[in-house]
């Protein structure tokens, strides 16, 4: 898409953004402040800019008056970049001058690491777990009587060099009318072994030559919502994919509570099925979509946290949250597709990724495999942050891995106006620092009406570093501002008046807001701090950062900083990789390398049970600031507020 | 039970028979005919006797006047044997003085060749190829989370020196909550590998010690009959066992009367339906007569014929009927029960038993494996007779086999009074060769209604030796007896008249009948002599005979010769082995051994399609005679048949 550059006055500050993107947007991208309550959906008018230079799109509104029209006025929120332009901020609705000079946090979202087909085909990686063989075999005869598996399993030996090859039943079930159904011209698909001394097997016969038509299927069971692709185990490419919450989501909104669900009555059949239900939806969908014979499916990959995984798998996960926390099994067999319930053709092989403890599951597994963590010679830490978050650390050589219990913050739990990331949740946010006035930003560019998990972290961060909080999370009470008060005892910042929301109150942050918000952040760092220390090392010696999971990509890297959640790394050296579990099943699909390699990483991912870990505790406790009680292990944000107070003072 | 001995006078001829046994049945063993028309019910009469030492129970009737039973008489088919006895035939049923001295063609039954469980076990073929493993597990802690399936691995790998250990999912599933029914002590059943490079699997877990409980289930599923069998796989004795009606005869009689069913609609999942409630009717009556833990089965291992096979395993037999003859397969994977069907715990192992060719089936496979007929040195010849007849000869060295297609005059097609051997049905006959007076013996000791197979056998061997039919199967049609005529252009014998029948007319035997059974003991023996010329062998080289199947166990052996259906050997050299089929499952569920030994058994039976070898059919054409075109292949009966002339001259 074509980008333009926004020159914004008199911060002199530009930014290059995407044509279409809001004005307002392009502001916040570029560390400008604009005054706006509203989200975004343009009914509080206060994010008046004036078009300088070049010209936008729309912004044009009731709440401005012809005249202002004439002058260049907008509305900043509903003005859409079309061409290079200049923008100024009109005195009103901008910041003192005296603060332009402070250099503002650069906003850092974290490089998208691609998923490299080229790079596992270079290095050898690309090795299809299922096989497809055209054979044109000789028809019987008078002279020739071999039985109908005897002629394929000898034909296909000799043609391609095979030994100690399997049938499948339902192949022999198959063979007799598939053989006959173009003179003896048949497809097998070979499912290749994992070990070199293993053997391989023939799942599935086709009539002709479908060798072109081979498929595979990925999916990543997440507790809130579950995540499916299907591959073309040709080219590798991606034929489709497909999104849908987890149909648990009813049962309990996290793992504790549906393992409490399925340990009634029939639970665990019931949560077994709605899952199945969710992931067959899916794979309707992707198959439909994609346009392709279903039959040319060969296997279903899966990858989940260690409660999703035994759920599906219908083992019951009743003790995984009693102590010592066991659970079933780390390493799953294959097994067929249809005695799981999936709506694929019987020969389908699904492939479930292996766990290595109760809390740190396949979902994990499979990112330090989809990020290649596990080949890297540097020294890595891998997050992926959620109620439950899993924290990796290791690189070729070793691998230790943890869980923390963060608490549903980032999810909006436990937060007054904590909401999923869905439309009115303000996701993006900046204050003034002299007036104290918000500029909200709605997912959907609607009036707000929450706060989401990544929102939050950004309105906390922007409220510390303009010392409107503390570092001990409470509000400097003596602000010249009325967002700032008391209500019930309790201190608060009003981001939203009733009147600009979708609701009948204001949309407020409270100190217990905040501190349920450096409890969740304090677990995690205070996590990768004590799982180094127990291998010898400190957050400084990390040389990069992989951040996983829906909420990575949503959080601003810099904000996560400021509040401490993440440890201080230069932008380049953190890498967002997405859904890694979702990256991990593909991989394992499409190569039996990665399929043998993750038996040895499981193994060698050691666990580290943090409750039983005697300097958890300190590290947590020194960890409930922002961003720490060490400031020092966050250099550059020390920086920054030292110049500030200097300007300040 | 207690045996007795009858002198019958004035044969002066002596036998040994158990109490209880009727003195007709016992003159039929000597070989002492007595005139009997009514096949034992008491109501003809004719079999007068005297009894001069000794006592009988019973035979008193309203047919003997008070004179009569105070001189002694009896009738010998209601007199039961209590005692020894000497017993007179009376001049008015006897036969001629002058026969006297021809001494009777001697009744031999086969020499049963029982299972022998220490042999097996002496010659190390004792190894269940499923074994259980107590083990008493460290329970988790704090230090000591090992999932589950790692503990149970681990240990055993540690105790049993095992390796490559495999786990089934199912026990997966159950192993969580089982673990902790009596405090990790479990037992696990592991499905050995037939190959000594394969892997041992876990397919079940049960809490506390239950290695004295393990079980096998043997089937043989025949086209009219199934059997069961329970083993206990710790003494290998048979717990329990059953028979009952195959199901699918009121699908058809025959294999390719079921084949032709299966193509219809939905026929082959119809006829599998019925076959598996058979096995389960079965199931469910041994288990529970045994009085058994139903989790304590292991392995179910089931032999049929390619065709009962097939329609057993839902594999389409359509191609079996059709030139050239090609079955699904010969060799099927281990299949879990509940996947075919079967009523039996999830984790149960089904074993098939393999097949050689779409008329050598796994019936037969498993006979040669159960009579032990692959290990030893002499040529034998191994038989099935049935509609389709099977035959094998070799050795340890080398095997080979063939079917013959026999029809069904055997199982009583294809003569006008042939019925199945039930009640009422002829089974056993002699003749008075002056008189041409019969002695008819029917199962059930009721008035005749048809002729069974071995009793048609029997008849027409009688006949031919008293030389009422010629070696060609026609009446000798100036005997002075009326029961000797033609009716419709057609000559036969009246075995019973209409008054001592159970229906409403004459029982007799038609020249028809008798081309019939012709045909198929023709087709049988020059069957036999072209698999032999095949492999550079006559029938004179045999050294023995197995017999096998229902069918053997009926059939005078000397009867059978006579007709020229067996080759002529010494009776010890003709072992009937019952149902070997059955025994042969029973050994597969019993030992690995078998199960390896099989799969090479099966590769070396080289299979001889007879309608292709040009030589079957001038053999079969030589056949069609009684007992054979070349009477010197027949020595001792034509030693008979010379004597027998001399003395009518």
């Amino acid at each position: 898409m074509k980008t333009h550059t926004i020159l914004f006055q008199p911060q002199n500050r530009t930014v290059a953004v995407e044509a279409g993107e809001s004005l307002i947007r392009a502001a916040m991208e570029a560390g400008v402040h604009i005054n706006a309550s509203c989200g975004g959906e343009g009914v509080c008018g206060k994010c008046r800019v004036i078009i300088e230079k070049g010209e936008v799109a729309g912004g044009v509104s009731e709440r401005l008056t012809p005249e202002d029209r004439e002058k260049g006025y907008r509305l900043a929120c509903r003005s859409s970049v079309t061409g290079d332009v200049t923008v100024r901020i009109p005195v009103e609705s901008a910041i003192d001058a005296s603060v332009l000079n402070i250099p503002p946090a650069p906003r850092r979202t974290a490089r998208v690491k691609a998923f490299n087909l080229e790079e596992l085909k270079d290095k050898g990686l690309f090795i299809p777990p299922m096989e497809k063989v055209f054979l044109a075999l000789p028809e019987p005869s008078a002279q020739d009587h071999l039985p109908d598996v005897t002629r394929l399993v000898s034909f296909l030996t000799l043609q391609n060099d095979e030994h100690r090859l399997g049938v499948e039943f339902p192949v022999i079930r198959k063979l007799p009318d598939t053989l006959r159904q173009d003179r003896f011209r048949v497809t097998a698909t070979l499912a290749r072994p994992v070990r070199e001394d293993g053997q391989s097997v023939i799942i599935n016969v086709q009539a002709g030559d479908t060798t072109s038509r081979n498929y595979a299927v990925a999916v990543d069971i997440g507790t809130t919502t579950v995540y499916g692709q299907l591959i073309d185990l040709i080219s590798g490419a991606v034929l489709a994919e497909q999104a849908d919450f987890n149909g648990q989501i009813s049962y309990g909104e996290d793992v504790i509570s549906r393992i409490v669900f399925a340990e009634k009555g029939d639970g665990l059949n019931r949560l077994h099925d709605v899952v199945v239900e969710t992931i067959n939806k899916i794979l309707r969908t992707i198959i439909k979509r994609a346009g392709i014979d279903r039959d040319g499916i060969s296997s279903i990959t899966l990858a989940g946290n260690t409660t999703m995984t035994q759920l599906f798998l219908k083992v019951n996960p009743r003790y995984i949250r009693r102590a010592p926390y066991v659970p079933a099994a780390t390493i799953y067999p294959a097994i067929k597709a249809v005695n799981l319930d999936l709506d694929l053709p019987d020969h389908v092989t699904a492939l479930v990724y292996p766990q290595v403890s109760s809390y740190v599951g396949g979902d994990i597994v499979a990112g330090v495999m989809g990020s290649g963590l596990y080949r890297t010679e540097e020294l890595t830490l891998f997050m992926d942050i959620g109620t439950n978050a899993e924290i990796v650390v290791g690189n070729r050589d070793w691998l230790a891995c943890a869980a923390c219990s963060a608490g549903p913050a980032f999810e909006g739990g436990g937060i007054e106006f904590g909401m999923r990331a869905a439309k009115g949740a303000i996701e993006d946010f900046s204050i003034d620092p002299v007036t104290c006035e918000p500029m909200n930003l709605t997912i959907g560019n609607v009036r707000p009406k929450g706060i989401c998990g990544s929102g939050l972290i950004n309105i906390v961060a922007a409220l510390f570093e303009a010392g409107v909080i503390n570092n001990n999370g409470k509000f400097e009470q003596t602000l010249p501002t009325d967002r700032i008060r008391e209500r019930d005892g309790v201190w608060e910042y009003v981001l939203v008046r009733q009147a600009e929301t979708q609701i009948d109150r204001d949309v407020v942050l409270t100190e217990i807001d905040i501190e349920n918000l450096i409890r969740a952040k304090g677990a995690i760092y205070s996590g990768c701090q004590t799982l180094l220390e127990e291998v010898g090392l400190t957050i400084q010696d990390l040389d990069r950062i992989y951040l996983a999971g829906g909420f990575g990509s949503y959080v601003d890297l810099e904000r996560a900083m400021v509040i401490g959640l993440l440890p201080e790394m230069a932008a380049d050296k953190i890498t967002y990789i997405g859904n890694a579990s979702l990256m991990g099943a593909r991989m394992s699909a499409m190569t039996n390398r990665i399929r043998r390699d993750v038996v040895e990483v499981t193994r060698k991912m050691t666990n580290f049970e943090l409750s039983e870990t005697p300097s958890f505790m300190d590290h947590y406790v020194a960890s409930l600031f922002l961003p720490h009680t060490d400031l020092h292990l966050f250099p550059m944000l020390k920086a920054r507020l030292d110049a500030r107070r200097a300007m300040a003072r």
